[in-house]
């Protein structure tokens, strides 16, 4: 069903933006709105908005759906279902001369209902079919608009955002209670698979990441059979769906000992994290979180192995649009939440460190998703 | 590395349909073309062609590449890719009215090099940026061309496809001796995937798919925790990948005891796979095909139970464009390959049926790939 409080802020960015009509085609903005998990493939699925409620859908006919609270034109495979959608835009189909409107911007020499916005990720055969068939309208990418709005979370998302999270606060804690079983990566992603299942969690925002020592200091690592040596951190980026709304943290624990140069790379690295978050307010820039983590881990001589951006935004998605990095100037507002994620990593050192927590933005701060702990940890390990 | 053969053939189908450049961005026809296997999520993947020999790769530099035999322009996340992209297109850049041009046909009245051919799976951002960049150009679906050149196996792919069956009949072998054993269906197609492992098979075409008795009849069954019983039958559709290229293949075997009803539907079966294999040869068309396999079962009165298309095309993909049903007159030639794989379903007799082999096209007929053997077998079952 659709969500009438999700679309009706639609329609007033659309209107900010000058925007009578927007075609969305992907399935996560479509499952934002409607909770509906659906997978076109190859066919074409298609909600069109327009700012004077002449909602419909699209489906095709072999997806049949519930009542959905806005008209649903069914298709079948030997119709066309590009001139189905076609015939339900506003526009002047005596006019001539389609074009690209600017990206974004809607030229104020174009009458609104001249211009359709357009799903970033439309395939291009549908596209190019309907340029051909509407060669009155205008076209413009207006993803950004569902985009913004997917950002600020409703008071029911903000919910499910921070059950998701308490639930990943009990995974990694059964996660901490094997991680010095010297089982192999490989292993504890699988295993941890199994404790997001014990703990109702069906669905992963991603796949889990295990990695000890020197697997720790590629972001990126695909985990191996490495089973872990005394005095190497084990790292663990882990996330769950509840409700179809996803968690992502970290934690980096210590087998057995923890140097004194590895210390200090944690301390480094939570203390960027700390700072970061006292960064997560209204006021502030989306790349102020960027700043306050990667200043304080550069004003310590580590900047450069902290190699990627701060944070990202989440919610539906493991990744939303809303990078946390220097890039983005965006104002951070109530009900944002993205993740805020520094760290350290050096192969020749066998370390790397993350410490990931989610933030929701309030009123006059942020509220951290994750309590699991994060002061160092040394787990008991064997000596070998 | 690009393959040279390849990429003439495609050339010469571009100048056939009056296109002087075209851009390739899905990864599915890169690979084709380069062997590559390129992931490039939200960021510009695109393989210029041009006529003139200005072939061109665009490609962000975090996935640097060995020689591709062709430049590669590598860009990173702060330029704007798609303007990269339309310095490299030919066309009259003073000229105005950009358009798209009628789908698949480029009119006379356009030069060719004032059109641009497009992937059918193009994400919209990309194309509408490069429409405003290039306002000079008109646009066309040029997918049509790559798929239609990929259709014709040239001889090197012809022995991989061939080796892929091979490898598909051993694993049946296999996996029909363990049908018997009273596993669950989810059990057997966890089986499976080990048996393709051990066969050296590190890729499937798709999920395989195991059912029995009433599951066989739903031909998009998801495996549940049956067992299978005395008289059911046991449906196995199951594919592998042998360098990059697919195997696809249905067995449907008997446990204990067959009943003179299942045994008249599963020979009814067998002679549409017959016939159909039969029509499968130059001269004919793609729905000739189908219209023999159908055919053959709705004159023995079942032709309602026979509820999808007889095949599709097979390579890179396990369905690759070019369907083997009533829709599809394009002419069947020399160095095609596709499926032949008639079906009866019916779940209030708890019985599905479908056999299915894949063809490679010969001057004079067609090669079947699977000589997996196909009479009705009746596989020993304890009673219950």
């Amino acid at each position: 069903m659709i969500d009438t409080n999700k679309l009706g802020r639609i329609i007033n960015k659309m209107q900010e933006n000058g925007l009578s009509q927007i075609i969305v085609t992907h399935p996560t903005p479509i499952r934002y709105l409607t909770g509906l998990r659906l997978w076109p493939g190859e066919r074409m699925l298609a909600l069109l908005i327009r700012a004077d409620g002449n909602h419909r859908f699209f489906i095709n006919r072999m997806s049949q759906q519930e009542d959905q609270g806005i008209p649903i034109t069914y298709y079948d495979d030997t119709e066309d279902p590009v001139a189905l959608l076609a015939a339900c835009l506003e526009g002047n189909t005596d006019a001539t001369g389609s074009g690209v409107a600017t990206a974004g911007v809607v030229g104020t020499s174009d009458a609104a209902g001249n211009v359709v916005g357009i799903d970033k990720d439309w395939q291009a055969k549908f596209l190019l079919r309907l340029m051909e068939l509407r060669p009155d309208l205008k076209y413009v990418n207006s993803s950004a608009i569902i985009d913004r709005v997917r950002q600020i979370k409703d008071a029911h998302e903000q919910e499910l955002m921070i059950r998701s999270s308490q639930l990943n606060d009990e995974v990694m804690a059964d996660i901490m209670a094997i991680a010095n079983q010297r089982f192999s990566e490989k292993e504890l992603n699988a295993k941890i698979l199994d404790l997001y299942k014990a703990h109702g969690v069906d669905r992963i925002s991603f796949m889990p990441m295990s990695a000890y020592g020197r697997g720790a200091a590629d972001p990126h690592h695909d985990s191996t059979e490495d089973r872990g040596r005394r005095g190497d951190c084990a790292l663990f980026d882990v996330g769950g769906e509840y409700e179809g709304y996803c968690s992502d943290m970290t934690r980096t624990f210590f087998l057995g000992e923890v140097s004194d140069r590895h210390r200090l790379i944690y301390e480094t690295v939570l203390g960027a994290n700390l700072a970061g978050i006292a960064a997560a307010k209204p006021g502030n820039k989306m790349s102020d979180v960027d700043k306050a983590a990667r200043d304080y881990i550069t004003e310590r001589g580590f900047g450069e192995y902290f190699t990627h951006r701060t944070g990202h935004s989440i919610g539906i998605e493991d990744h939303e649009p809303g990078d946390v990095s220097l890039a983005n100037d965006a104002p951070i507002e109530p009900g944002m939440c993205f993740s805020v994620e520094p760290g350290i990593y050096i192969p020749e050192e066998n370390i790397g460190v993350r410490i990931e927590d989610l933030v929701l933005i309030t009123e006059d701060g942020c509220r951290v998703l994750n309590e699991f702990p994060k002061e160092l940890t040394i787990l008991p390990f064997p000596e070998e």
